[in-house]
């Protein structure tokens, strides 16, 4: 049954259910990734690497999907931001996937070298950037501004631990230098965990758009960097 | 005027005026950051995080300005896919502006420290990237898809010149571990303009596939991963 025939409802099912899909993947995948790092098991890591093409196919799908949406049934109002969301979404669900890719590039550098010591942390902020990303997805299926809120505001835990991470790490490095190499790797590791967690933001953020316009996108953005001690002279 | 009274002709110039204007930002920002950086001017860091808030009015802006002319115009074929493609360009951009914010601020860190030695390698990255973003967005508005795919070939120089930032600084760590600090926070900076590359790459990708279809889009991302050893086993 081509676009044309299919009631617009379904197709609107069928575009939710391909980006549960994506999502699926990209939460597996960073899993994968982490688990392979945790455990020490390179099998893991060239596991990421092949999957990867499974999520660029979908984000293919998706993106051909929105665009015959677009120009077949000239959606208004809510269909339309629902479908540009959709858009947004696989891009950060891709770069996700991309995230978990340079997580298992990393790990099999990792690999090559000793251990450093049990990792606690990492593993930690990979559950709770999953689980971002899993809320985000649910938020947008169900067009639930609250829980898309909530997933944003989960953002800061993962940017804490990250800190808490590449502080210890500086500390290995400064008391013991042998243990620069790998140090380096982990702190990029958590680096990646984090912007997984800001992609998961970012489409926290779509969904609030999406619910309710415009007004919020950017101000959460503003409320995060607003952390940062305020410039006294300036421009 | 109210966007139904002008020609759709006029719409599009304006929405392209509307992302040079944003790519003219994104790029002075990257160029304020590392300047800032390379001068040893907390004013400039400064003035960084003080004009981000501007590039993030106008992704707001052309995103509007995009469901509008979606919603009010319904675009067919190549319109669709200019308009579509300006979304994703305008959420690349975005982007390149948080990261040259990350750069400000590890340069505000950086400015705590005494310094490591002349800067040569980060501002010829800074450069390069500048060069990619400025080049994708005259790709995108003049419909070229041959600068488009040399702004993606460019990609590997900045990834390679990011590679031997990387190594030197792990040398300067491990021969002199008081280096630690200031060495990790100038990796985070080459990891952030490698990012902003990858952003100008991702804007090249859209406008291929914006001028000749889908079936470029990730075979480049193929490309540039393969470099990788293949797995062995494997799944």
């Amino acid at each position: 049954m081509s676009i044309a025939e299919r009631p617009f409802d379904e197709e609107l099912k069928l575009l939710k259910e391909k980006l549960l899909e994506m999502a699926a993947r990209a939460e597996e995948q960073i899993a994968l990734a982490v688990r392979g790092l945790k455990d020490r098991e390179e099998k893991l890591a060239c596991q990421v690497l092949e999957r990867e093409a499974s999520i660029n196919r979908l984000d293919i799908e998706v993106d051909d999907m929105c665009l015959r949406l677009l120009a077949l049934r000239q959606p208004m109002a809510a269909d339309l931001r629902f479908i540009t969301a959709a858009m947004k979404i696989a891009s950060d669900l891709e770069r996700i996937g991309d995230l978990a890719v340079n997580i298992a590039e990393r790990t099999m550098d990792l690999l090559k070298q000793p251990e450093l010591k049990p990792l606690i942390d990492i593993p930690r902020m990979a559950e709770l950037a999953q689980q971002m990303v899993r809320d985000a997805l649910n938020a947008f299926v169900n067009k639930d501004s609250v829980l898309a809120k909530d997933v944003c505001a989960r953002d800061d835990a993962v940017d804490q631990l990250n800190n808490q991470v590449f502080r210890e790490l500086l500390t290995y490095m400064m008391q013991d230098p042998g243990t620069i190499s790998v140090a380096v790797d982990l702190i990029l590791v958590g680096r990646h965990l984090e912007r997984i967690a800001d992609h998961a933001t970012n489409i926290g953020e779509d969904v609030i758009y999406m619910v309710q316009g415009r007004t919020i996108k950017h101000h959460i953005e503003e409320g995060r960097t607003s952390g940062l001690k305020p410039c006294s002279g300036g421009e």
